[in-house]
């Protein structure tokens, strides 16, 4: 512990394959055998790559917590328990969510290259990361993907209501192009994610109205009165109407968690989750010439490129544009993080008894 | 036109079978095959029935239009052009869109039956109502259903930008319950539709803020300016995301327009708009015991009705719950016309030779 509280002796950005390295050897040393351990330390570190920061490594000592509490099985038996030509159910048995997210987008992907679509649905699995790792794995094999899932906290109330019944949750849907990659969207059914909120609160500063409002429907604009609030849905009533249905396809079709019964596993790492997530594939050549197609998609992202924009806007944007610039740049030169960051894993890695992040 | 320049003598609402009537032979007598009239009209009255005003009869003097100026063919050769165990592509030929996406929901059921899901698309086809139609039909076959389209009048530029390159693409989604029926959501990706401006500019009434911004940027609040400005994505930068890939995935996909094709049906009758349409059926059987499950879909209605509300708010909606109860109360005394509506009908009947609505 004294080693650890030193400030880490280098600011240097994170190399992408230690990292990998690092989460793996930290995932090993709780019990998930090596071939788990490396699945789950690609699928974090993509997310580091990507830009997703809170759901990369930052999610390590959490999952490490909830093996030590019992809640996620580092030795699971995922298991097929429905089956149909087009779609699956996979019992995660409260495995690392990565791997059975992996494994559903697996079996979807295999099944849409049979019947032009598939869809796999998941129950006792976990926090995956962010969302578009998975319809990624579709995109990656000429496939359109598309991933639902019932998020780990509640922190939204119905619209009108006071009590939170349901999470942000995300959808994610990714594209394949050719000259321009993936169009990606990851977006949560919040205005704002939490984590927004936290960083406000660091740095002293308010939150904009519309992230949030209070017990009276005010809006809540003290970073440091979240307790008291809930987050706002994106279009009010509609972005709970979304948040709903998606519940309702990743949670209660797949017979996971959904409403009173979600367990916030950021402070029970005791209890199974129960997490529901679903993906779908379907596969482009069932419907059009596959390079055409990817073509088309170039053609779309350069109408959003040529159009005008407003005073003060350099650039309109497409969806994942960003997160693909900052993997480029990421697996080149690897991932920041800064001394508290670097300082949580060195702490962990004693604790584990593992070789420090390199 | 002398006669039907007359205020009409009945203010009463008209039944829903009369409604039916009426499209059916407004539509037969520009050549639309019978049966054909029958299934559009079934539908145009359902959408009244449902409360979707803006999608129904309403509608139908633009239909005629489009008929009558060549954009809609009353004679088309629906036919399925890419096909696989678990998906298909429709190419309308021109077709009234009802016709087209009532043909691709049957399909999606079916394969959904065999499959455990059906996806289908469509090219060439058109306006076909409000979107929860579609994904009802699925409902209703102990299936959920998920609709997406490419809008007819591109009204939102992407974020950032002040061409407008995309239409209100909705999502609608259906899962049925028991005791309740089903959660319906049908929602366009912004933060109002287009027909509520018209109405606040009727009533001379000022828009709030967050419904439509000028070329500065600024938010525009006079409704008689509504076309010196944009519609809003709800949640900004998400409902853009969102709005583009359902473009992709129902347009692009399909091969239908998206983007700078799409046409302006409210100002071109002439050029067929090539809509592009999806439509997923998913199984309940595939992942669990149908009434098992319909029970915790009543459920998850109890748990968002049982929620504490903010002061002044009564209580909390579900998605689709006040169009149930609108179609409960007009399939039983019909839906009400305002004297306008009823003299634009009357003139159509007129017009086209036909009995006038009863």
């Amino acid at each position: 512990m004294s080693e650890a509280a030193q400030p880490s002796t280098s600011q240097s950005p994170v190399k992408i394959a230690n990292l990998v390295e690092f989460i793996a050897r930290a995932l090993a040393a709780l019990g998930v055998p090596p071939e788990d351990a490396r699945v789950v330390a690609g699928l974090m570190a993509e997310s580091d790559a990507r830009g997703g920061d809170a759901h990369g490594v930052f999610r390590l000592p959490q999952y490490v917590k909830q093996i030590q509490g019992g809640a996620v099985n580092p030795r699971p038996n995922i298991q097929v328990i429905e089956n149909r030509a087009g779609t699956a159910l996979l019992d995660g048995d409260n495995a690392l969510g990565h791997l059975v997210m992996k494994r559903a987008a697996d079996l979807a992907i295999e099944k849409a290259r049979q019947c032009g679509v598939g869809w796999a649905g998941t129950r006792h699995s976990n926090h995956a990361g962010p969302a578009q790792l998975y319809p990624r794995m579709a995109a990656a094999q000429d496939m359109i993907g598309m991933y639902f899932c019932v998020g780990n906290t509640n922190l939204v109330p119905p619209w009108g209501g006071i009590e939170v019944l349901l999470s942000t949750n995300p959808i994610a849907i990714a594209v394949p192009g050719s000259r321009h990659g993936a169009i990606a969207l990851d977006m949560a059914t919040t205005n704002t994610a939490f984590g927004k909120i936290r960083l406000k609160a660091q740095r002293g500063e308010a939150m904009p109205e519309g992230w949030m409002i209070d017990r009276e429907g005010k809006p809540l604009t003290d970073p440091k009165r979240a307790s008291e609030g809930f987050l706002l849905p994106i279009g009010g009533p509609k972005g709970y109407g979304l948040a709903l249905m998606i519940g309702l396809l990743a949670g209660t079709l797949n017979g996971a968690a959904f409403g009173r019964d979600v367990i916030d596993y950021t402070v029970d790492s005791k209890t199974p989750s129960n997490t529901g997530q679903s993906i779908i594939a379907v596969d482009i050549a069932a419907f059009a010439d596959v390079p055409a197609f990817k073509a088309k998609v170039d053609e779309v992202w350069d109408v959003m490129k040529s159009c005008p924009t407003l005073p003060g806007v350099d650039e309109v944007r497409l969806p994942g544009e960003r997160s693909e610039q900052i993997y480029v740049e990421r697996m080149a030169h690897g991932v920041p993080l800064n001394e508290g960051q670097r300082k949580i894993l060195d702490e962990l890695a004693d604790r584990l008894g593992v070789e420090r992040l390199g």
